[in-house]
């Protein structure tokens, strides 16, 4: 399971503002705490400060990288140019999030990826707006993984997101996502999925509990990438648990180690 | 989800003694209180006194059905004669726990299931012992349920319980009893499919939490009844969630109705 640590985003106000303020005590700790906590990369993103995105973003890669010892980022931006400065900074192999199918965006990522080691969130959008059904998603899915692979992007370092949407405005949103999942795992062998899982409990109270069992649900339909917070303990947990439920772990030895280690309680 | 609460059961410490005490007041209150929490069956066994069990049975019937105005028993015991004699005194339809293929087993029940109305568990056993795949408990439940429905008991009172075994002993054991409720829920359209979760954390520490994750997964592969303490709320919860998240709760109903009577915290 690949964990994007979710926290570095400027749309959440803490960090927002310690941006603004160029703490970068803050933005460290908040690195290292996500990457203690096993973040395999930790996702930045300074999308609200239109005009000032790249060089934030390039300054948060920086920082992250400073306190952690070079984990790897999760660039997280919609703009090429952004990232491309991002980028220049970062050591190691990024992810980039993300590429769409939305015919602009496509186009304006695709130079940047292609013929790169770089991984890429690979969402399940396109101009047609998001997808609500599984096959939808399938379709979008296809196109976009067949573009990438076209463009020399090995299929182990593409991430797709399927997109989650909230339960609470169709009934079926849940299920038709965790089908996609499926699906995509199952017609794209070697491909990955990811996604974030706050949406589904959108509009709902107590939407933690929601969100760490749909995050059970997505890893039994075979998810193997998700962007969370890694601080959130009973998360963490639950993700051990259901890969241990699911056969994907061998004398159930990752559950017992994070046992010992007090990561379960 | 049909829910079978598990608490009156002689092999647990507390209910042995009150049996054996003959203390009327604290079966009664474990009746209650788990009728109150939302169990649709009490389940009643006092399968520890060897050749009082049958006397012990009736008495329990007797108190649940005193304690929460006549809500249906789980009789469960391996003795029909058992049996007989408690539901002598049940009122309405009890849910008998229950019948498996082993040959001797399954030709004393049948007699007493035959032309009935009573719901049924059917074990996933044989006279060859447990399963350990899902093609094995399929076979077992494909005879169990033509065995019964040639006995005049519709499809719709039969629960079939596959058997849950420990992930501890084999990596798979989760991921094959899931894939047998999920064999089970379409080949035989119309059956119910039942267990207890307990035996998946056998040996493993911090059991509740990883029961609770089964049960989750169990209702996402169409699960519909569970025998559990339906006084442990985090499981009470994550059920009503993981029906949410699956479609079958239209509007978060359940879900919303859970929260303002305080299930769900």
């Amino acid at each position: 399971m690949l964990i994007v640590g979710e926290l570095i985003n400027a749309s959440r106000k803490a960090i927002g503002e310690a941006i603004k303020a160029q703490d970068a005590d803050a933005i460290k700790k908040i690195a290292l705490d996500q990457w203690e906590a096993g973040a395999d990369y930790i996702d930045v993103n300074a999308g609200i400060f239109v005009g000032k995105e790249a060089d934030y973003l390039t300054w948060l890669v920086k920082l992250v990288q400073e306190a952690t010892d070079n984990a790897p980022c999760c660039i997280d931006s919609p703009d090429p140019k952004a990232i491309e400065q991002a980028l220049s900074v970062h050591k190691g192999t990024a992810m980039i999030n993300s590429i769409s199918l939305e015919k602009e965006r496509y186009e304006a990522m695709i130079p940047l990826l292609a013929g790169t080691d770089l991984k890429v969130v690979a969402l399940c959008m396109s101009d047609e707006g998001m997808p609500e059904t599984a096959d939808q998603r399938l379709a979008i899915a296809d196109k976009l993984i067949n573009g990438l692979v076209q463009n020399n992007i090995p299929l182990d370092n593409i991430y797709v997101d399927p997109l989650v949407q909230p339960v609470s405005t169709k009934d079926t949103y849940g299920l038709e996502f965790l089908d996609a999942v499926q699906g995509i795992m199952t017609k794209f062998k070697g491909v990955h999925t990811i996604c974030g899982l706050s949406n589904i409990s959108y509009g709902l109270p107590l939407r933690k509990k929601i969100n760490q069992n749909f995050a059970v649900l997505a890893i039994s339909r075979g998810l193997d990438g998700l962007i969370i917070n890694p601080l959130d303990k009973e998360m963490m947990a639950n993700i051990i648990i259901a890969e241990t439920l699911m056969g994907r772990d061998n004398y159930c030895s990752n559950y017992l180690t994070a046992y010992r280690e007090g990561k379960l309680e």
